[in-house]
């Protein structure tokens, strides 16, 4: 199977690791960073591109654009693994409908252009026969999306809901365990590189809500945008509210939560039994599925990650190899 | 998709109410009970055969085996849901075999045929173009087989431990919570349903034991019997046993281990803190995978039960049937 992959980031090079660390027979036929590109039939280097990128070099030539790797190399899946945009999705959003209409699966990391146009992708794979999966968008390294699309194939879920951000999750589990105010448990988990320098997005709760969006409109049949979510972060969370919660036997967690026959999507800080198995240390995620056959189920592991996101993409390359490649 | 469904106990009751209840396109063209049997290429009326049933008689007619409908019904997929028979496998494991020699996809949950002779069945199914899937045959509800294969396919698992029987987790549960003795959590067991008037199989270890092998032989690609698995069950466990775990914010579990590297099956009861994910209450199951690329996850949800077991049995078959029917 040959791959185009477009981003060079930790995930990117997470996958580049992977393919030449393990015997998974993909090659790599295009390459692209946001500043240069790669176009090989016969295979591009995947060490001599980490080497350059590792010196802090473009991982290929200046004269060779991402549009031009998706245009032109010749491969069967599209690997998109750039950063993700929720105001527009792109550049990605139009590198994916590119792929599609040249009958190339898509396989993509990036929560923008599934959040935003994922009814228009889904028609234009259907329509061009191929495959288009984006197991990694949500919650990293958990087969969230295989196991409610296809283990679960049958069950009606009638709420669904969980951590869906390490980042919160880890300033709660540091300001319970120690009693840190909100900005020193920020403060740490940015020394840790668990959170970005503007923190907005986790903290905030975005991230989770751009999550829910996902898993409402490919699974559960919903048809919803960011501004359908309710939303409240952690930011105002203090000590003592977490002290409270203790004192109950419980603790606070930011939980996003869908219940598809209200129509509703929200993500806010809950109290927890510190029993119950959405309550995971650190930066973990952890998902519950509330469902009519199988009853509730728990999904447990790590949200984002260099390899844990590159697993959810060869997951999904995988998946198309075993269901024998039809492209180009 | 047509299927003929083998065993009409509690699975195959919940199959059949979930095939009645639920628009699943299924229709079931054999039936049989352990007395009787029917044949009816248009589709047998399932309301009719749960309401004998009901009433205590057969399913079907007495002039008709089980291996009439076999042989004989017309159908792409043999449900197989009979009781497990962990010395022979038999009648089930005949039963298999000619339906994947008819050239018929296979869904079983029954732990035998699977444990003790999987390679044979696999070759079996590979040679006439046909699935086996046995996704019901581990931890009732929980998709874990589909995730090992397909969502996690391309990682490599160095550790796979959990709490494969809920019988022996609700015993544990509450002879922690209530301290009371191995004999009283076990007639409260018994009371409830939750364990069989020999409770052997359960309480000694075997049923996660044979779940051990399944998945040894089935994911891990090892070659092992029951007798490789090294087996200590509950049954000398004590309140002060439980007292002591509980004063080190730990408690007790019966947990199954494979290590792929080391060649170990083992089912013992543990000391886990009482925080570990895999501490579930009741009769749940739950099982921890430790990968290279995604690290360690977890999986939690109910391990037995008729709706539940339906629901993996269920799965399987949109599996086939997403993947287009071949059969006959």
């Amino acid at each position: 199977m040959r791959i185009a992959l477009l981003g060079f980031g930790s995930v990117g090079r997470g996958i580049a690791r992977a393919i030449l660390a393990k015997d998974l027979s993909i090659t790599v036929t295009g390459l692209a960073d946001s500043r240069s590109g790669l176009i090989d039939p016969d295979g591009i280097d995947l060490a001599a591109a980490l080497a350059r990128k590792g010196n802090g070099d473009p991982c290929g030539l200046p004269d060779t654009s991402p549009a031009d790797v998706v245009a032109k190399a010749d491969y069967d899946v599209l690997v998109e693994v750039t950063p993700t945009n929720v105001e527009t999705a792109e550049p990605a959003l139009g590198h994916i409908r590119e792929a599609l209409r040249r009958h190339k699966h898509v396989v993509t990391s990036n929560k923008g252009p599934i959040a935003i146009a994922y009814p228009e992708l889904r028609a234009l794979a259907e329509a061009n026969g191929v495959f288009l999966k984006y197991e990694a968008t949500v919650c990293g390294a958990i087969p969230l999306i295989h196991a409610l699309q296809e283990g679960l194939a049958g069950n009606t879920i009638s709420r669904l809901y969980g951590v869906f951000n390490g980042t919160c999750n880890y300033i709660l589990t540091r300001m319970a365990a120690e009693g840190l105010t909100y900005e020193q448990a920020l403060a740490e988990a940015r020394e840790l590189g668990y959170a970005e320098a503007d923190p907005t997005y986790d903290v905030e709760g975005i991230d989770a809500a751009i999550k829910l969006v996902i898993l409402a409109n490919t699974i559960l049949g919903m048809q919803t945008t960011l501004a359908d979510v309710e939303r409240t972060g952690i930011t105002l969370l203090t000590p003592d509210a977490l002290q409270l919660a203790e004192d109950q036997d419980c603790t606070i967690r930011l939980i996003g939560e869908i219940v598809p026959e209200a129509g509703a999507l929200r993500v806010s800080p809950r109290l927890i039994p510190e029993v119950h198995p959405l309550v995971v240390e650190g930066t973990l995620n952890a998902v519950s599925v509330e469902t009519d056959l199988a009853g509730e189920l728990t999904f447990i592991g790590k949200g984002a990650g260099s390899t844990e996101t590159a697993s959810a993409v060869i997951g999904d390359l995988l998946y198309i190899q075993s269901r024998h490649v039809q492209g180009s």
